[in-house]
């Protein structure tokens, strides 16, 4: 018997009510059928991304919505502000670079959040930053940033603050007007419950302004296009048909559940996973800003990281994420994000228990198990 | 009772066996699992692409696979030549102005294919000429261009020969090495028989060498980084996992069918289309370079093209598609590719007769039904 537990942070499970309609027979995208269908998951987005703004649909992985950022909001030698504090924020810069665009850099500590002072003294210092680039949930790291705080520092500057919410959006909070949020970009495979390839993004009017000027070459990823399009309930290219259909099935599960249950869901999951690891002994590897997606643990000393993610996933078919980059190795990540509730991360935890056992690590059996149950029982 | 047939170029039907395909429960894509997966359509690609060479998936629609030939071959400045006959071939001038690129642009008449020698005479008169980008078959107007003719001009030159086979690649025959097309683009919704959400993309030896010159700014859909990711068995950013894993069952039954049944079979539905259009006394768009993928039909003079292809669809459930650009309403074209087969064409023509009669077009009701089977019994 062969029984599959996924508890990566992105693609995270989907549920039956998905799967079954990516199953069902392929419709023509130009019809009124599918048209209807976009209306209303351009309204379920709405609701997700907390906008009144249109919530533009991409076929491609996030990095498509991030890379449409930039180059639609900038020209080359525009100067730009990145926060690099794990492998995602890192991408911003890659991206900004390789549209030649000026890029200051504020280096986190792995493990750390940004400083919002950090972020308004850079903006201080130098009035040609045109936009903020940041990081709702840092995955590498299992860091969720202050956006709310961000968004204070940023609006009343002409800067404009884009957020990678790829991880993060509709499993913690973000209130994308609310916050001064002017881009949030976003993908299917998290909170979202859907397979990878579909990318998001959201627009304010004071990033409309810069798309306005802004000169990087783009066509695929073009805003203008997709907004365009978008008036008459349409896209610029083939959309992801099934893709859409499967986010209709999401969105109004999202709607059904709310918002607030929702993100309730996610941080009763997360506080369950630290209290375990941490009644197992381990160290969490960012404890001061400790994201509510997805938990990075340390891997204790004399324990191999990498066999440990390994034996979970090929000999009990449970699976969590090891560390990227320079991480590899040296921390193991728990999600607790999209299709994962309480029994799932009671499994993972007993999982892992039984393989630290093992690999010879020393604490008390079913220790992680009962400080799990015990927040769930005490915040049901 | 509502039974939908869907004949429109792109999206396709899907097999049964790719939409159960589609409800499996997600799996990560950094795992051996997966990598076999990659592995596995890696080389069905080659088969279907009919070349040695590597093809690479992004997570984005064909145009993605588009914009990535120009902005991997090419240097803002450089000068490329675009054949225009339909929308599909206009995007490729589009992609290349958006890139500063400049553009020499042969102009073809709808409905009729671009001449090898044409391709030849620009390629004498401005040796400064880079890349050459055509299209296998221009869904638009449903012409097929003769590409085998076209790269043997293009071979003994230094420029490249990119081909956008999006439409047809997997059912009409292309054969990538043997008629020297150095970069294939493709996608999955066409002869694939998959969703819309893949584009392919084949690189032959003398296109790695533009490669490695071109300045053009890239970044989701830089070859580079998906060569190298690819040399891993892995892809740089997430990829559309479940469409990947319906590629494999695509690709599986491509592969029993054998490509010299698929092309024989589009052929066949083909002429028995263009025969029952002739018995209906129709005209076609492109008589002298008909596409085995798609036929375009001209709107007989007093009949609305778009109320045809409404009613067929909307009371009907029979789906083919209008005109596009400047055809919209002049004519309308039925599919014959990827998950069709002749009863399919069968049911379209019965619908085609009687939406024809009911708008009061005259004709001998049944006489394109029979045109059609007496070809499908001739060449069975």
């Amino acid at each position: 018997m062969h029984k599959n537990y996924l508890l990566t942070p992105g693609p995270t499970p989907l549920p039956p009510e998905v799967l079954s309609s990516l199953a069902e027979p392929i419709i023509h995208h130009r019809t009124p059928q599918f048209q209807a269908i976009l209306k209303e998951v351009g309204e379920g987005l709405k609701y997700v991304f907390q906008t009144k703004n249109d919530v533009f649909i991409f076929a491609s992985s996030g990095t498509g919505a991030m890379e449409a950022a930039v180059v639609n909001l900038l020209s080359p030698g525009d100067t730009a502000l990145t926060v690099e504090g794990g492998k995602f924020g890192e991408r911003w810069s890659e991206i900004c670079q390789a549209y030649g665009i000026n890029t200051e850099i504020i280096k986190v500590e792995w493990g750390k959040a940004v400083k919002a002072s950090e972020i308004e003294r850079y903006l201080k210092n130098n009035p040609k930053i045109k936009a903020v680039f940041t990081t709702l949930c840092e995955t590498s790291t299992g860091v969720t940033n202050d956006i709310e705080a961000i968004g204070k520092v940023v609006k009343n500057t002409s800067a404009v603050l884009v957020v990678d919410a790829i991880s993060g959006l509709g499993a913690i909070p973000l209130f994308t007007d609310a916050w001064s949020v002017d881009v949030c970009v976003s993908g299917s495979q998290k909170g979202l419950m859907l397979p990878p390839g579909l990318a998001f993004i959201s627009v304010s009017e004071k990033a409309w302004q810069k798309i306005k000027e802004a000169k990087s070459p783009k066509y695929y990823f073009d805003l203008n296009k997709a907004k365009k399009a978008w008036e008459k309930t349409d896209t610029p290219f083939t959309p992801a048909i099934s893709l859409i259909i499967a986010l209709r099935e999401s969105l109004k599960m999202m709607q059904k559940d709310g918002l607030e249950n929702i993100f309730m869901r996610h941080k009763q999951m997360a506080e369950a996973t630290r209290q375990a690891m941490r009644a197992l002994g381990l160290e969490l590897f960012a404890p001061e800003a400790a994201s509510d997606v997805v938990t990075a643990v340390k891997v204790p000393p004399g324990i191999d990281g990498e066999k440990l993610v390994k034996i979970m996933r090929d000999t009990y078919n449970v699976t969590i994420a090891g560390g990227q980059s320079e991480l590899k190795g040296k921390i193991f990540r728990i999600a607790h994000m999209g299709y994962i509730e309480e029994f799932d991360i009671m499994v993972c935890i007993a999982c892992l228990e039984k393989v630290l056992a093992k690999l010879g690590y020393k604490f008390n059996l079913g220790s992680g198990l009962k400080a799990a149950e015990e927040v769930f029982l005490k915040e049901d």
